[in-house]
């Protein structure tokens, strides 16, 4: 056989053009493609991950993984003075830590709706709120009274309440001294309310509500279907308080609790609490209707709630299960009062009644996420994996390892009624041999999976900061960052809008210097004070110009603060010792930044 | 014209081979797949850059750019506990932070011998000294003596010293009062030996050489050619001590100050110094033959020695070039007193005589590295480019835009002897469009270049934490990271080998606690104290499987440790209030975790 030169040559044209176009080469764009954000582009969405007992709030670029900042929250930032300024000084409280776990996108209609995030301090009972214009931290609770051990807290649909519960039970008030033995008898847990102003999103005490002493572990709001309830689950029903590690572990079922915390806010508004600790606090027992307890195999850790809110998922760490209850189901057995007795007062709801579905996903399931198209995401800390699953069928479809031993996932919108099916973020507490040994303290790992296809698809492992407890990730088009601060705006104290309003001041011993620092230099830039004297500075950059932050920093102190175009912050110092100190600008600016420097000079006392 | 179908055939399929196999569409591999390190692999190289004023240092993995580690140095880090036990309390010395600048890796025979990372404190004239095994700070010095703002050090080939230098001048012994308008009278500046014992790496002050009141800026070694010799740049040769940015720019030339280290060794071991503030302070003026200026333009601000010794390069930030001084040339004038007189009793060697080259590389040069070609790449801060030039003929080769405002530059093995010519990383001030919006504080932006062709090439952009000044980069496999600590070998205080040993004893009001950690439960768990009491907490961790953190936290206190395998910490609190404080591990360490809790209870005085 033989053919004419021509048809082949097209052929051969053809087969050359598909495949160097990439045709042949590009079937599925590689992991590698689909991460890479290149020079001058942008991820597309905001990671906003826990930094657990760093104390901080890491925000990340997603696909890429890039860390994009670090928020100072409960512990001291030198790298822009917080904790260091008298503002920030004062919102810490004389704490250096916290220990932030849970952080929750503030929601209008179950929606993230992109003004704050909020998140937990355990040890210290806190809740503060950062603000995503700004991206700093505005607001630090006081300890929450009764709360010990603030692990979890949740926020309602419309943001209308942050109700944050105890992990570790005390005697209440808190300071009370009980012996251990008698905890049973004497110790508490507590549900706490915080009320959030709609406007300025401050948070304030409304009420709380007494449980038993046991450990309320994980929290979901309720939406859609079941909004103005909320979900929490807990552990150590057997009242155990040393070896907790046998002692807790003892019973085949615990309990979700289920909060009416609109009843609730309604008992409160009624009167029907007594005050302790400066709080008020409703006993259940005493007003009913308010909290139910869901029987729940074993030891439950996670509780998420279905986007419709018509299901609460439990994941039981020591059952391979997650439980599935009917929100509709459990109202029906509290109307036809289908209990199993009561508990200390607390209705128990009849487990067969409200339990749809006992999904086998494998072993250690501690969390679970949602998609947009009813599947549903849990991960498997024993198992080292996350496993997919079908919402309605409660069948398992998918399992991808993760490398190791994954805690919390987020989803895009993962806590909303509509969760966006992109990726999935896995964060792992053990990474073992995944990244360069950098010494016996580990990183912790984020994984991001790919879940558009009816396969999960691993794309990337990155380390992350401190120990990541959960995220929230938010598309980028929904925040609007401030880029500068409106000095012409600003009521700072000691603020100066140009360098003619610097200037020092003294009354008595006490010295205010109002100082300004622009490229390149600060005035005043020379000052001579008194030993003994109280020095106060507010420093003022006076830019106007985006990213051009200015440092002032005083040699041989703890003086250090960063401040931003249009940002005015105060530090006092106490001018102890004689000496001369030089200060200087720490952000490097201009090319004249090495001389952006002045001196104090101390005058020893006669 | 006709030929055969096999003929054709066979072409076609050479052809669809040829291209199938992606011989067509991976001409050049990408940026993606260049950085992309596929999850379970691993980076090819440490980059350690240092934080600036967040006072700590940075790990990231070459090529992807991922943070592996945060390695606390200077500040607190809530993380892992330093700052809140005993012995980083005391390393720490009171201060809360530090502004850290120039990370040095420990070098033998001008290698990096990858034992050490040393790194300076700016505002408190502090060096610290990293161990590279164990990823830990194990020594930050006191404040040197005399020294105000340590901005610049570097090691010897050897690491014989770290040789420190004082940008801000002062009147000396520090803490002595001189007006400030008195600064070319009564300041003086200061360059100071750290001698470094080889075998623990610890550092003692061995001498200091006084200098006139300039700004001592950065820094470098001789090596090969001009080992023995060290090169300091300095700004402010007109002893301007306000509106510096005017009054230190005004001279057509400042100094680069060549100081021959080890006949300063010798001059101090021969008693040729006086005892100021408790160091030996050599005189140049009446010891001659330690330090010597060299004239060059203009405020110069980087120096770099090339790998073999020969050419000391200044980039001069107010001139648009390098000046690269002939080493060779510099002692030949030395041996002929071929000088333009003398400052301060220090001779001023002729220019023409030493600078063999003034390379027109652009606005703004800042700071110059090489690789192993012979090729030298320099940062243009005010072009915002890295510029690609040729040693010996000078010649300008390539430019390439970064984004924006570079500072430092590093590339692997940058300051040895054998730079390798693979990777430039650039350190970039300024980031303004880069990434995704974080509010009026930008983070800083580290590009890393492809080196390797004729062009320079970027390949990613990627977000760096607190403000890196400078970088080492090394070869992942000459480290050999610690993965666990042995407890067997452990003598810490209060360390315990077994649970055995595991109690609490009593001592007046002195309570001392040792305590195991293992999964899944603190020993003891219920500890009973009186209100007044001193509780000594030694906490170790007797896990020794890799990876396995424990944490004790103890709520609403300052409590906060984590604890690697094998690791013991201490730390102490008084028992002020009464109450009950739960205590659990902050780092989540296995599926009963949240079971890993105890009490503390605080009996009230009676």
């Amino acid at each position: 056989m033989a053919i004419s030169a021509k048809r082949w040559l097209m052929a051969l044209l053809v087969a050359a053009a598909a495949l160097g176009t990439g045709a042949g080469c590009a079937r599925q764009k590689s992991a590698a493609d689909e991460v890479y954000v290149k020079p001058g582009d942008h991820d597309k969405y905001y990671a906003f991950l826990s930094g657990g007992h760093s104390g901080q709030v890491y925000v990340y670029g997603i696909p890429s993984g890039r860390l994009l900042n670090e928020i100072p929250v409960f512990s001291p930032y030198a790298r822009t003075g917080y904790g260091f300024d008298e503002e920030t000084k004062k919102m810490m409280a004389g704490y250096t830590w916290g220990d932030a776990h849970h952080p929750a996108i503030s929601e209008t209609n179950g929606q993230y709706d992109g003004r704050w995030l909020f998140i937990n301090d355990m040890p210290h009972a806190r809740l503060a709120r950062i603000n995503l214009s700004s991206f700093l931290t505005e607001e630090i609770t006081g300890p929450i009274p009764n709360v010990s051990g603030l692990h979890t807290f949740l926020l309602t649909p419309n943001t209308e309440y942050a109700l944050a519960a105890s992990r570790f039970s005390a005697p209440m008030p808190l300071g009370t001294y009980q012996p251990i033995d008698s905890y049973a008898k004497t110790f508490d847990g507590v549900i706490a309310a915080m009320k959030i102003d709609p406007k300025s999103g401050h948070m304030s005490l409304d009420y709380e509500i007494k449980t038993p002493p046991i450990d309320l572990d994980i929290s979901a709001a309720g939406k859609g279907a079941s909004e103005g309830w909320a979900f929490f689950t807990s552990y150590n029903t057997e009242l155990s308080y040393t070896d907790m590690e046998v002692g807790a572990s003892q019973h085949d079922q615990d309990f979700v609790v289920a909060v009416n915390w609109k009843a609730a806010a309604q008992a409160a508004l009624e009167g029907k609490y007594t005050m302790v600790g400066g709080a008020k606090v409703i006993d259940p027992a005493k007003t009913p209707g308010i909290i139910y307890f869901l029987p729940t195999p074993k030891s439950p850790h996670g509780v998420d709630v279905t986007p419709d809110g018509k299901y609460i998922v439990a994941s039981s760490k020591l059952s391979p299960t997650v439980t599935v209850h009917s929100f509709d189901n459990m109202m029906n057995a509290i109307r036809k009062k289908d209990f199993d007795g009561s508990w200390r007062g607390t209705p128990v709801v009849r487990y067969k009644s409200t339990m749809v579905a006992e999904v086998p996903v494998g072993l250690g399931p501690l969390h679970t996420q949602f998609d947009d198209k009813g599947y549903a995401y849990t991960t498997l800390f024993v198992d080292s994996a996350v496993v997919k699953w079908q919402l309605g069928s409660w069948k398992v479809l998918d399992k991808i390892p993760v490398t190791y031993n994954p805690g919390h996932l987020a989803v895009v919108g993962g806590d909303t009624t509509k969760p966006e099916g992109k990726y999935l973020l896995a964060m792992n507490k053990i990474t073992k041999d995944r990244f360069l040994g950098v010494g016996p303290d580990f990183p912790t790992i984020a994984q991001l999976v790919d879940i558009t296809g009816q396969k999960m698809r691993l794309l990337l492992d990155f380390p992350t900061m401190g120990e990541p407890h959960y995220g929230q990730i938010i598309a980028a088009d929904k925040l609007k960052p401030l880029r500068l601060f409106d000095l012409a705006k600003s009521s700072a104290p000691g603020v100066v809008h140009s360098e003619q309003e610097a200037g020092i001041t003294r009354n008595g011993n006490k010295v205010e210097v109002k100082m300004v620092a622009i490229r390149s230099h600060f005035k005043p830039d020379n000052i001579e004070v008194n030993q003994g004297d109280e020095v106060t500075f507010h420093v003022t950059n006076t830019e106007q110009d985006e990213n051009i932050a200015h440092g002032f920093a005083l040699d041989f102190t703890n003086l250090d603060i960063e401040v931003a175009p249009g940002e005015t912050k105060t530090v006092v110092w106490k001018a102890d010792k004689p000496g001369v100190y030089p200060f200087y600008c720490s952000n490097f600016c201009s090319a004249l930044h090495q001389e952006m420097q002045g001196y104090l000079a101390v005058r020893p006392r006669k």
